[in-house]
């Protein structure tokens, strides 16, 4: 069927469900690719992208662009999954996606985020057919290592592009942002991510001699207790406040007549931009320095909070959503880290917007098969909102 | 050699030394007893004590007794050993015992406690030959079941002669009580030990939701911070204050982004005679309760508190000590359990007199040879003063 007017959610939009399921048939758990980029690539040379093979360690990643002037958007996302998990929990084969009676595209990826990749690759083709000439330039970033370390994935192709001063105006982080129906929710921002593993040393020695000890546990469950109730901040419009919690704690050999001469406990701060990374690790400090513990202390910063605020993108991604959906869509700052906060230390603007993420990393994953002809016309729509001069569209 | 006026401390006591070496080359690791009493039966035999083997499941164990009337004076003890650990840590094989240059007699068992058998065995050997018509009676209650579960040994046992009513006036048990030099402290009592595994269930989930969570950590901190800082106590004239000591915590799965669904900790009550166990149970569950979680716990009594006051059996001792050493001891309640917790079960008199703790269940365990031929001349003396009338002392 020929290409219908886009601004209509009536298109023939079968070719994202052929290419998501293409792409969910190759099991490229992470950080494999199993050639993902190279099927992208293919239908992207075809449209004329000029394409930069970034491999870094084991990992596939690439950068294409099209277009030759005037400000970027990339639509970024990443090609490997997590694992399926036992292969009999599941009620159809994960590496073999169909659509089933209920409508659902299942298999691993089907969410997060191979249907969105197809998306993508869809919209931009209509995009290019019907806009040759449009305005500024078109770009993809795609790894294979976002569920993974996440080390040689966004995080060094950002790097990369750093280096050489590339522009990044805009970028479309594909990730799964919707919750109860398609683009409900746009993620504009992430909190940051900081852990920490805490190690305090007492004195070993045998129960029975309490007073030839010192107990670190007991030195450590009140300086635990007063990290866990501190109030660290309000939050702010953008987001909510900042939480504290301890994953994990470990003592002991399993000997119950031994006092252990060390605890070790591990905790993660997400924190809103209303306190920073090194405020949070001062007053953790503080607060471990009052409880006269002897301690170490060892911090990663997983991620800085990033913010979109209002402006040329969100406002180009509310109406685009708006347009096919028929419902303005919030937005959110909520919930795990993405390859949004590498991206956005570029200065870009950076937003999030993909299907529902109710059966993310879960056994059955799937996604309404016609969410994702929607969410391709939503980033065809948000291409125009940027790149067709408003009497055009 | 004869045996000559026994309230010297001159006599010719290496019959013990010669013992002791042939019980440590048996590497008898707990549970196993290697014949180690079956040596002990034969030199028992001889001076016409009547043998009962009591095996238990795996362990062996023997009661054996001399004399027909009177009170009856038990010696206790174990053959079983702790494993040696490395054997190369060691400056000489542990299971070849040698008296070195320093004149100390070295292996496994040498203080725990094969030398204080092998004193028991020549003590009563001298006092049986020079006072064939001692008054009271004379037992042995000897296990191979002590560094182990001790369930099988004295225990087992002691239910066994509850059973048929058996006498048991006092009781002399071999552990190391002696901690600067021989003979210093005796044990008249030990504190009860009550072990606790407490589970506090959250709910789990994702650190970046944590209102959908409720975290078991940040529950239980608050709550042990209290159980550690409880005054349970403050002891007696006996007994230290009761103790509590947490010996292990254990929550998470090592995922540093994962809330944990529950938390275990494994913790300890040595406890003196002015709080039971029941009142222990009830204040825990009470400091709990206010912190309103949601526990399961589970309770194991290792052994109630006892407590030998002055009277026959500890004033024989101490004289005794006092006779060979020219030094009053002190009693004690320090320290770990021992199976005079069973024993005293029967309404015993029950002390602790043994060698120099100071290295046993480490690498090169030792003990002064010297200080075992006084043990057992120690011993001896305690049966004179129970078991000769004084005129004929």
């Amino acid at each position: 069927m020929p290409t219908t007017e886009p601004q209509s959610p009536n298109v023939d939009l079968s070719a994202t469900l052929e290419l998501a399921m293409e792409l969910i048939s190759r099991p490229s758990v992470t950080p494999d690719d199993l050639d993902c980029q190279e099927l992208m690539i293919e239908r992207l040379e075809q449209l004329g992208f000029t394409i930069e093979l970034l491999p870094f360690g084991d990992v596939k990643n690439f950068w294409a662009i099209h277009g030759h002037h005037g400000p970027v958007l990339a639509f970024a996302g990443h090609t490997d999954v997590v694992p399926s998990g036992p292969e009999l929990q599941w009620s159809t084969p994960p590496f073999e996606p169909l659509i089933d009676a209920e409508g659902m595209l299942r298999g691993r990826g089907a969410a997060d985020m191979k249907g969105s990749l197809a998306a993508m690759v869809t919209a931009v083709e209509r995009f290019v057919s019907t806009h040759p000439d449009h305005d500024g330039r078109i770009a993809f970033l795609v790894t294979s290592d976002e569920e993974g370390p996440a080390i040689d994935g966004t995080r060094a192709v950002v790097e990369h592009l750093r280096e050489r001063h590339e522009r990044l105006d805009y970028c479309v982080v594909g990730e799964p942002s919707s919750t109860e129906r398609l683009g409900d929710v746009i993620k504009n921002g992430r909190r940051g991510s900081l852990g920490g593993i805490l190690k305090v040393r007492g004195i070993q020695g045998h129960v029975a001699y309490p007073h030839l000890a010192r107990n670190p546990i007991h030195q450590i469950a009140p300086a635990l207790d007063a990290l866990a109730t501190e109030h660290w901040d309000s939050g702010n419009d953008s987001f909510p406040a900042t939480s504290f919690q301890i994953s994990n704690i470990r003592a002991g050999t399993g000997a119950t007549n031994v006092i252990p001469g060390e605890v070790e406990a591990t905790f993660n701060f997400r924190f809103s931009t209303e306190t920073s990374e090194q405020q949070l690790r001062e007053r953790t400090e503080a607060i471990l320095r009052a409880h006269d513990l002897d301690y170490d202390i060892s911090w990663t910063l997983n991620g800085e909070p990033f913010l979109t605020r209002e402006g040329a993108l969100v406002e180009a991604t509310m109406a685009g959503v708006e347009a096919i959906t028929g419902q303005r869509p919030v937005l959110s700052t909520s919930g795990g880290t993405s390859d949004g906060r590498f991206i956005a230390t570029l200065g870009s603007q950076v937003v999030e917007l993909g299907p529902r993420n109710a059966t993310i990393h879960q056994v059955n994953e799937c996604v309404r098969a016609a969410d994702l002809d929607e969410l391709s016309a939503i980033y065809e729509a948000i291409l125009k909102q940027l790149f067709v001069a408003q009497e055009t569209r």
